[in-house]
């Protein structure tokens, strides 16, 4: 997740341990060193555990999916339990993969309505209107916590330069470092490890569409999707989507056997052959398995110490291969951790 | 590169397109109606044509590259060209393959100096002081206009409440339509076909790194790297590398060919088996190949109103799937559009 040293930096790297010592920790290294009291668990009730058909060679491909809490998405992520438990996601498949936006599945057959797989009975009628929007006043006083804490805050050279530049930059460096904008949101923040957005006067909050974001596949409004379509993003932030679709997890483990699939050729990139889909053969809610079985993660707790220090080491490489920190990040370029559980 | 359809809406779309007729463009469908004289050729000087061995299946894989023009990035670019022609990227390798980060080319060898494969002569020393800073006041007058026009403005909404909040308010909506800032930088903007960045106050642009764009990787600085080992981008802009890192050009035809290939699995995402390398069979300029195997691509002018029009609807997609246009873009949420000449 770091360099583009050429080989022979790698080298380097690789055998010079103790000249590296006294260097900058990076961002990934600062995750590491957080004590255990900073890894939140995730609930087993929160896991999708999506099971591939093996790859060409034989090898199996699991991926794992963190859902998202309240107050997010609420009818959809227990739509997808509820999906899951009736084991529909079975047997149906990855139709499109497009370059540099999304990996999508679902029932193959679903635009046949004489064909298509029967959903299961128990869903939730569901709502554009929940797509994103949170009355923030519901909202637990961490998050005005966070926003008052300026993780993501713009630093550093350009805010000295705006001080330095009058009235005007002195005011535009105070709404900068209040609302480290974006050219989607007015402010950026982490919520309960959750990557989320508001704008300025308007009492919502929603999640956003950072690589590897789980969301759920639509017609055209007023359908807001029902879980039984599902995507994830491969590609450069859609930030354009947030908001016009619900956003129900992210992929936080074996992204890569999404990421690496071959791009579909049809029109959005859905495989023109069906010999092409790649058969699902099951997802399962990780508390539904076996406990041998069941897979355990932390992420690293959004409101701690530890998660602001990399936070500001993501905006800011001090590690010796940078000589010009950015001084910011956006905010899907500071991915929460994530890890197994027990891996400290 | 428009909706996360469900199979159904797909089918609808296509079978009634007397109902679409009326409804607003897409961006695609902007760009596709731009009149020829907005349409830019790229000179067969600036194309590089990789060949990388057939895969598995026996299909030709080509990826097509467009190098950067003056003023950017001239030492690697120049160097670039020169190693094309002294067949020296023929036969190296794709040697690393980062998820959400970069695929990765060289000499594997590059580490071992004794087996390194040597570089032709007549490369040009390049400097990291290179790397972006281009004093502004040297540029074409055409910059400054299409800043002054607000091209990836922030339109809307959000402005309007800030303009609604008071004096703090209104001048943070100056500041924002001024600069468009996103964490960054202050301004990003397009320069004859190519994502650029500024800071306020700093007398220099930069290209910035977003999906598909080439660089040049390096050791340790000062080394600014040849240009011998370059990659591309295949996940979520590293805008932290900008003003790190020299880029040289942007992958314009191909990209599948390298962001669907399997992930490394060692650190950094390097393969660590040498049988895992992908090797390439040439890299050639345009220019050099016989005519008829030469291709021509064109760029949309990004000083046009076409490009502005695209622009916009990037920013504010009015399509009947959107129910809430986001009112702005970032810039690498806006490639510019580029496709094989004589396509109009």
């Amino acid at each position: 997740m770091k360099h583009l040293l050429t080989a022979s930096a790698l080298f380097m790297s690789l055998v010079h341990p103790t000249a590296m010592a006294q260097e900058a920790p990076s961002p990934a290294a600062i995750a590491a060193a957080a004590p255990a009291h900073d890894w939140q668990p995730i609930s087993a009730q929160d896991l999708l555990v999506m099971t591939l058909a093996p790859d060409r060679d034989g090898h199996t491909r699991t991926v794992t999916i963190q859902l998202m809490p309240p107050p997010f998405s609420e009818p959809w992520v227990d739509n997808i339990r509820t999906l899951a438990r009736a084991g529909w996601y079975d047997e149906v498949s990855i139709n499109r993969v497009q370059d540099n936006y999304v990996v999508q599945w679902g029932d193959p057959d679903g635009e046949e309505e004489a064909k298509a797989k029967p959903l299961p009975e128990g869903l939730r009628p569901t709502e554009e209107s929940d797509y994103a929007a949170v009355p923030i006043e519901n909202l637990d006083v961490k998050i005005r916590q966070a926003l008052a804490r300026g993780i993501l805050n713009r630093e550093s050279h350009d805010r000295a330069e705006l001080m330095e530049a009058g009235p005007e930059g002195r005011m535009a460096s105070f709404w900068m470092r209040q609302f480290r904008s974006d050219p989607y949101a007015l402010a950026n923040l982490f919520y309960r490890g959750w990557p989320i957005a508001m704008m300025f006067g308007e009492k919502e909050i929603w999640p956003v569409h950072c690589y590897g974001m789980v969301g759920v596949g639509r017609g055209m409004s007023p359908d807001a999707g029902s879980g039984a379509e599902l995507y994830t993003v491969i590609g450069h932030a859609p930030r354009h989507l947030d908001r016009n679709i619900a956003l129900v997890g992210r992929v936080i483990e074996g992204i890569e056997h999404l990421s690496s699939l071959p791009r579909g050729t049809g029109d959005l990139g859905f495989y023109e052959d069906s010999a092409e889909h790649v058969p699902i053969r099951s997802v399962r809610i990780a508390a539904d398995l076996p406990e041998g079985e069941r897979p355990a993660f932390e992420y690293l707790s959004t409101e701690s110490d530890s998660f602001a220090n990399y936070a500001d080491a993501r905006a800011n490489r001090r590690e010796p291969f940078f000589i010009k920190p950015a001084g910011g990040a956006d905010i899907c370029n500071v991915p929460v951790p994530v890890r197994r559980a027990g891996a400290d």
